[in-house]
């Protein structure tokens, strides 16, 4: 049975369209098991649906060198 | 024998200083297997001394989701 799909929000510190760029690219990679990814530079969040474990996700987030200050299953 | 430190030189697409110290703190966390890391925004460069090999190097600069247009070892 593959495992189930979760809505993960987390807020990560971007201040360009080139540091949300690079965060979609990183995440886009983990494609299908990580799917409608949704970034927002405004409000600072990235949003994406996955069937990966949250630390897993947080990881690959956290590997782009970007400041995770938080994040949440929902 | 550990393996001798090489120079790095990669060009990466990096277009405010957000990009550019996320960059930074991804390859820190490669000390002190990488050391002596020199970014430059103005130049889109990131200099580098590492005893690892190259692509492992590139591979790490890539996962931070920037575009890495050229390296080389000098």
């Amino acid at each position: 049975m593959p495992a189930s799909k979760q809505h993960f929000t987390f807020e990560v510190v971007m201040t360009c369209s080139g540091c949300s760029n690079a965060v979609n690219k990183a995440l886009s990679r983990l494609e299908p098991d990580v799917s409608d990814i949704d970034i927002s530079l405004e409000n600072q969040t990235v949003d994406l649906d996955s069937t990966l474990p949250y630390d897993t996700v947080l990881e690959k987030i956290k590997k782009t060198g970007k400041e995770v200050k938080g994040g949440r299953i929902i």
